[in-house]
């Protein structure tokens, strides 16, 4: 507390396709946050709580391959309501950086987009969540899935990919670069070179928004 | 079928505060159905399916204590879709009048209005469910809760009733009287009488709406 104002975290959060390296990032930014003593608090979607991880077990059971796509975009959105109230906003009020693994993005391009729900109706049921929190910075790890999934297994493996799988995953990427246009928080980090380039972009970044 | 036209079935809904004798209305409604031959199916929400079920045993769970009104809000309406998708639907289809014990205009009345997460966001959430399944007509039990506690537990208990209790329960009742005022599908069914007029009244009103 200073004075009566509440000192208030950073709130950060990473999107990307599938083989983006979205986790490998997310690990390089943990060691440094740690080694440079920066409070922070690393977590992800869907789940994060105890209501929002049972949420999860729904959303990813593997039985429930009848679940329609409204059912799934509202489900993600039930599970992030809460995920805010139980860690985010507890976090970001003791004045920590929290750095979440997808968030509202991610449900604008997999349902909105990708699925076809529509962008404005998956922002619609996520409006309160972004109202209330919307990132400070969201980092989008930037390289086209067909490209990530060479790069992930080998250029002589890509066919096993099913054309319908890469045909999703690539409407994943074109809604995130239309999220990218519309929105100035989103920012793009190029991912051409090895691991630890892309994560200096990313501390670059961070610094530059002042983040960190 | 009808040569390329699907002879769809009629959907209709029952809304109403606590002690508004919804339950009682909807037994007496299907032994006349049962009676006339009407193919019909009941169905009521939360669940009616089998994902839409693991839904409700959240949303129901005495231990969830922590639930917030977004995510409680969220997961009524995923579990809507599906229901709609797994029950009403095929029910439609198949040319059969439907039932449905509570739908949208609870989630608007109770999520909306009473828990104060606003009808314009909650109607946001349901927009899809009510977009492809707008009722042919609901049936609103209009008595109000003060009223409907001292039918039910006689005058002199009415004091057990909590007064926040009571307040919600009113405010539920006002975001009824809203919704009757904005949607003509909704008519609301006097309740002064006994339960066999209340009946009457609901026959006589399926009737004059061309559903039975």
């Amino acid at each position: 507390m200073r004075g009566k104002e509440m000192v208030k975290g950073k709130f950060i959060t990473f999107e990307g396709c599938e083989g983006s390296g979205k986790s490998t990032q997310l690990r390089l930014l943990s060691e440094y946050l740690d080694k440079h003593n920066i409070p922070y608090v690393l977590t992800r979607e869907p789940g994060g709580s105890a209501i929002a991880e049972k949420i999860r077990e729904i959303i990813l059971d593997g039985k429930n391959t009848e679940m329609c796509d409204g059912c799934e975009a509202l489900l993600y959105a039930a599970a992030r309501m809460q995920h805010l109230k139980d860690t985010v906003a507890p976090a970001l009020e003791s004045g920590k950086l929290v750095v979440c693994d997808r968030y509202v993005d991610s449900s604008l391009a997999y349902q909105g987009e990708a699925r076809g729900l529509g962008m404005e109706y998956v922002g619609a049921i996520n409006a309160l969540a972004l109202e209330k929190y919307r990132p400070d910075l969201t980092v989008f790890l930037d390289i086209p899935p067909d490209k990530a999934f060479r790069r992930k297994h080998g250029a002589d493996k890509n066919d096993r990919m099913e054309m319908q799988g890469m045909e999703f995953h690539m409407r994943v990427y074109g809604g995130y670069k239309k999220l990218l246009a519309k929105y100035p928080r989103i920012c793009a980090v190029e991912c051409n070179g090895t691991k630890f380039q892309t994560h200096e972009n990313i501390i670059a970044l961070l610094k530059d928004k002042g983040i960190i």
